[in-house]
């Protein structure tokens, strides 16, 4: 009975799950959401905005741009709160990182669990990731000369970080979530967007890095 | 006295780790790393000779040649089997592999306990890595046009296994080494090879493609 109690504080799956000193979230599951998509909103339309005015930069590059800014904020910001809070979960106020992720372990309880996969490969995103996204803006804003290989280098390492996180939650039984909405709505559509653009920027880089050393071996070819 | 006779059937660290049908190694440290040592001197010899034979290629690049090829063999057979047989410590024969893992576990017991973040990272080495690895010795052979694009991409990958694997260490507690030697011969100069070597080619191959972008816009402003 004692036990019983005990699990069942918190709404998340394994119900055994010991989480000491819960606070449910304050925050309904719209406003949280809401709240990341005007905010996000705003960042996209801001570099539109400015990319369009400023520089003769292509369609496509400005999207990409749109998209570091968005991806390296979300990186620093909430993945940079959750990598180091390990005790969001007791959070007293409707503080909105900690609401995120209260949700969010709804998904996915390693969160609220602090398990060790998880906390290294968003420890990562949010340290090195995060801030390589916002030199990325700035590459291709300025054509820098190391801007493909700069946004290869990040989408591998947000492929290889999506890629141990499901691969570790498979290996430990794949049952994190609190019913197939939220293992659907946010395990599996909310990472999605990190498996495909990543993967489209990683082909669109490297076709471009492979093209750029078929112009050096050209010019190589005349001045011999 | 029955649960400490379960706990000290195996060498590992933490000693409570339950390993049920555990069989000890049978192979000796220095046959073990012999076999390996031998093994990895006969393939790095045979590339760098038939490299310096065949092709007109630079020391640095047959130097490179024979890293690729030992570490890719490395990832596919030492990794590979790792990844795939999740109870090599109850090998009842003297496989090498299974002693190769039997040892290596007193380093780092998340090998025998089957940690989720250990095996992941193994598993896309393994998988993904091995074969690249291969793939880059005959794209450096054969001057492709993709070989500085993908030895970054494979050494990248490597030092975002290794970090995940020293970070999940870290988060976990740092306790699973059956000695200070074993701490410090397994798990970290072991190890260190795929720190250290990786970001050196990543250096080298940065370089390399900004050269080639660098050329790329001084010879469209040549046309222009």
């Amino acid at each position: 009975m004692a036990e019983s109690e005990i699990s069942h504080t918190h709404p998340y799956v394994p119900t055994d799950l010991n989480l000491p000193d819960f606070v449910p979230g304050f925050l309904s599951q719209s406003t949280i959401i809401g709240v990341y998509g005007v905010s996000s909103l705003l960042v996209v339309s801001l570099i539109w905005i400015l990319s369009g005015r400023a520089f003769k930069i292509s369609k496509t590059d400005r999207l990409l741009m749109c998209w570091w800014a968005f991806t390296g904020l979300t990186h620093i910001i909430l993945e940079g709160y959750f990598a180091f809070s390990p005790e969001f979960y007791k959070e007293k106020t409707a503080c909105y990182l900690a609401e995120v992720w209260k949700e969010y372990s709804k998904g996915d309880s390693r969160y609220a669990a602090r398990d060790a996969g998880v906390v290294a490969v968003e420890g990562l995103t949010a340290v090195l990731e995060g801030p390589a996204c916002l030199l990325a803006v700035y590459a291709i804003a300025t054509r820098k000369s190391y801007s493909y290989i700069l946004q290869l280098a990040i989408s591998l390492g947000q492929l290889y970080g999506t890629a141990v996180y499901f691969i570790t939650s498979y290996l430990e039984g794949d049952n994190f979530a609190a019913s197939p909405y939220y293992y659907y709505a946010y395990y599996v559509a909310a990472n999605a967007s990190w498996v495909v653009i990543p993967s489209l920027i990683v082909i669109r880089c490297w076709k471009k890095i492979c093209a750029a050393f078929q112009v050096q071996v050209q010019k190589k070819s005349k001045i011999r």
